[in-house]
């Protein structure tokens, strides 16, 4: 049995590699009240970073068949999607029955609990309109401050964390003085995995929200309590549904 | 040059064949200001309806790619997304540059146009959710009376006519007198080609929307001003675009 | 048989004159699918140019008899009210079967189709309440980004044409950096027809939208479609329904 | 010095007659704080009652004109405009300093104010949509119950009060045990005079907001603070200033 | 018989003391319809002013008690809640039967009808969030332009009043031009009754509106009309019935 | 060091008894990662049960001033506000540092992500106003299918469970069949507890959430990431503050 965390892409076919693969699974299991259920898979067919909605919506349907073919092998509890825009999350849960975790949606909600409004730190500006359109799909514009771009590349984010919490560490005064958040959210995996956050919390006094682990809490929130999204409302589709059992009629 | 109508999906292999999707060219033709131009196109390796998110979600990176394989051979003015679902609207937007209309979004806003609230005809009662998310996607949750289900699956829609105008002319008779609705729209391609909107609007008395027409109507108008939507806005992907870049550069 | 653009006020004995009126005649039928279709009236007893919700609603009974007397001589199909604050908009609804279209509320449908969020060039600092209600008026707040003042009178907008661009061109930029609005729209129908809509397109990289040719395309689709407001949506005042009824019956 | 309330039409030669006009403002005075400054006038070359947009568009001018002329031989402190679809109150504001007030905005904000939600009852079912946009112009939705419609002519409405309180009755019961209101409008001024509202109120233990009275008590009290629309938000006409200084200068 | 404005808290023995207690009721009798009925009560055992969560919802119960105990020998026709926070306003129209008028809650529906939005000054810059809050749950969110801090707590306030004014003044000035507000709330009732709003008025030109003064005539307004909230939206709670009438029975 | 489940009112001296508040603290023992670490305690001199404002609000500052006095012999963790309404959640949260869980919070924005409408099950019809406003204060009003009232007591919702269990389904048949809901609050700590969540759930198909449950899983939650509400959104008292640093001083 497991919590599989699963990135929807080719992780360790990219500049960041297994290791990060690996070391991501290594924080979990740490952040985990049960670290020996938690495992981190990627897409070795899927892209190396999503930046777009194309590279979003491009990455679902291998990480819906990915997904699929671990499940033949593992019993699986509960799956994280491992990335901020949280792609597929009706599409995942439609089509299993297991907790599907929006890293996004878990946060955002989590955020609301903490203080009035929130802030987004996303990855460019050309991804501002995509976060204010996610905000706005849950529903919850009320609790939103601002979004806020770092401007640098998802691959690129590792690579110099001096350079990364600078640019951070200035979004976050921004957002604290000028947009009067109540929380930050780190929107983008990348970026909650980089060990940044509580870094930020401490110089801003107010709650980073690490997307990553907000999700395996919410995991382990829904298992505990045996809780899960309703059949009712995200059925399996219903041609495949039929499709599948005249597959097995004939079988 | 052409206007391309994409049914994003297999019609030609499908039960409805070749042959509906000439009669839909047809009409298409009928109604356009300059027949000559319009084309419709289906992607072969694409299923054969959509009635769930994740068929949705499916339909989409094939059918960016079929349209990229047509823009090949084929100069393109503006492209019809051939599903209600609007699948894939942004990243279409993203990925060209001509004018991507989306079927439920072009028939909303006329809709709120000509009438304070609008309802919707959707195909099965598990996609309510899908039909009123997509609504406040938009942003006009403030002008939706209802939903409603005909619970016909897209692929017999056409099989008997007098059945689908029975259950469709029923549910329009509460969507006027029980939702207090001003305008109706037909929340599938195949009711919106199946030749009963006039029927329905006769029998209501408040105009019926035929998504198909009305996205035609709106490509026409995008390209007789000269608009498209901005590329700042729908930038085309930043890491997308560098390798294609250093390939120009290689090569 | 027409498309009428009625200017709700007395142009050709303004400062601009017939001259400006047979003018706009020909933008609008340059811009058509049908040009012989077109014809621009104005209102003899009309005022000189809507600046204030006085000027506004003063506009519309003249404006409205106007109308009624050309039907006399002139099968209507549609027509477009000439001046962004849509005058009377429901009131030509209830009198007229046939489409009536505001040039505001037609452009700012448009402008929700090609972007997230758009901004309006207003004319007077003292018109941007005015320009803010209308739009919640029509339900889309969630799609404004900002509201701006050319300050430059209606009546002199086209006097030095530099001077109208230097500082349409200015709130442009502000529109785009600050308010990072995806769309705007030329809030005064004087705006729309000074020819400058595409050079701040060109400037800005937005879409920019011209409410007289947007209002012409949306009144040509709804003509090819068949469509109209309902009349149960807008029914004609039943109180003078029962007087015409009754005047009928005497005569 | 006087507190007038405007009928903005033709009572005097319609068929309620000066006696009800006198009736009016008996009740005023009843009402009143200070009776000896109640005045009621009406508008003789105005229309005989308002139950569509077009006849509230059409009071407008010939009310505000009417109102210039009454302020050249009396002194007026606050106007009271006399139908529920507080028709050009806007305007009023514009050419007016004193206080304008809207008995429809007026009783909704005090409704607001002694419960959750309330309902308005209007004219005729072609209302619906009018009454509810109103709600939305003055953005109180949130606060909407419902609106329902007693179908009866405002002309007929004192015909037989036996009638009107059956009906307004029956829809009351429902607005409290269907709709959940916490609070009933009646909404329309002649319904308002009616003198059913306290009937109404023992009857469903709701509170029922009389628009005249609230109208009143609203005009009075922002005498009594020296308070009144502001000129910035509301200011005169720029172009008609211009002309009047003008003219000025020349005598 | 009297409206009585109950300060919630120990105005008589804080800084300000009886002096400033008798100085409020005087104001109050000045403003009033009926000066005679006007009476100021404190809170003895309360705190000496409300700046956080905590000391708004610590001064309710002590303050339904004083209340109750008054009743005993006073006839009492409105309450006037003496703090802009509207202290417990559900739990005092639960508790009585007479209008329980919230100063906000008043002056922010008298500002909605005066003019489009409405900016607050509040005391503490940590109490941004929650007057933000209460705009929210009035469900005047539409209305609000801005929420601005004095920083000058309660106590000390009436201290040096040209001080006071001039941080007031400085702030109007940015509400006016930065945040374009239509009238200006003064969030606090030692701010209504410092004497400042009508020079604030003057100075900027927009209306300012003193929630002391704006609550009595709300209150002399409902008695006029012989409205209260109703008792079925406010019930008297259930199990406090019940034992009162146990009580009763057994006496 | 302990999560403390704090029942705002006196459980042990009332019907329930020490027995009911043992069986809780058994069940959250029960459900939680770390038994040992769970507590529950009530308030010997608060009321019964909460069934109105006034009851809510009285139950606030004993509720304090009891933690206040348990924090002086134990290390305190977090602490679950024992009641559904969430009584004094912001006052909690200035008053103390570490987190502070409020039931109905919780579980509406767990309920959030397991579907996209929730239906709440509150105890009396004279209660739905209060839980609408509250959905409302969260910002969660698009997420609101309906709130239902069992109208059993609180304190008899455990005398017959058969009782309690055939009334609740009743509720949720229509809360699934008329509102259209994808997941059903247990408004109330006592049914939260009364273990009929599952049965529920099973029986509707769609996700039941257990409040207690829900709350102790989110303090959990929070623990492990340590995080909590800031003190920059929920500043103790400034006045307090200083109250005590002078006291301090003089000590």
């Amino acid at each position: 049995m497991s919590i599989v965390y699963l990135v929807p892409g080719n992780m360790t076919g990219g500049p960041y590699g297994l290791k990060e693969l690996k070391r991501r699974e290594k924080l979990l299991k740490d952040w985990s009240f049960n670290p020996s259920k938690v495992k981190v898979y990627d897409v070795p067919n899927g892209g190396s970073s999503i930046e777009s909605s194309y590279e979003e919506i491009a990455s679902i349907i291998p990480a819906v068949d990915r997904l699929s073919e671990i499940t033949k092998y593992e019993n699986i509890d509960a799956v994280i999607l491992g990335c901020f825009g949280d792609p597929g999350l009706d599409v995942f849960r439609e089509m299993f029955d297991f907790p599907i975790i929006g890293p996004a949606q878990t946060s955002m909600h989590t955020a609301c609990q903490l203080g009035h409004k929130f802030s987004v730190i996303t990855i460019f500006d050309s991804m501002l309109n995509m976060a204010e359109k996610q905000v706005h799909e849950y529903g919850l514009d009320h609790h939103l401050a601002s979004v806020r771009a770092i401007n640098i590349p998802v691959l690129e984010l590792l690579k110099d964390l001096d350079v990364t919490y600078k640019k951070m560490s200035k979004l976050a005064d921004k957002i604290v003085n000028e947009d009067r958040a109540d929380a930050i959210l780190l929107g983008c995996m990348t970026m909650s995995f980089s060990g940044l956050d509580k870094k930020i919390e401490k110089k801003t006094g107010i709650p980073v929200l690490n997307a990553g682990r907000t999700s395996l809490k919410f995991a382990e929130s829904l298992l505990s309590m045996d809780l899960s999204h309703s059949k009712i409302t995200y059925p399996f589709p219903p041609k495949l549904a039929k499709t599948q059992k005249e597959k097995k009629k004939r079988a």
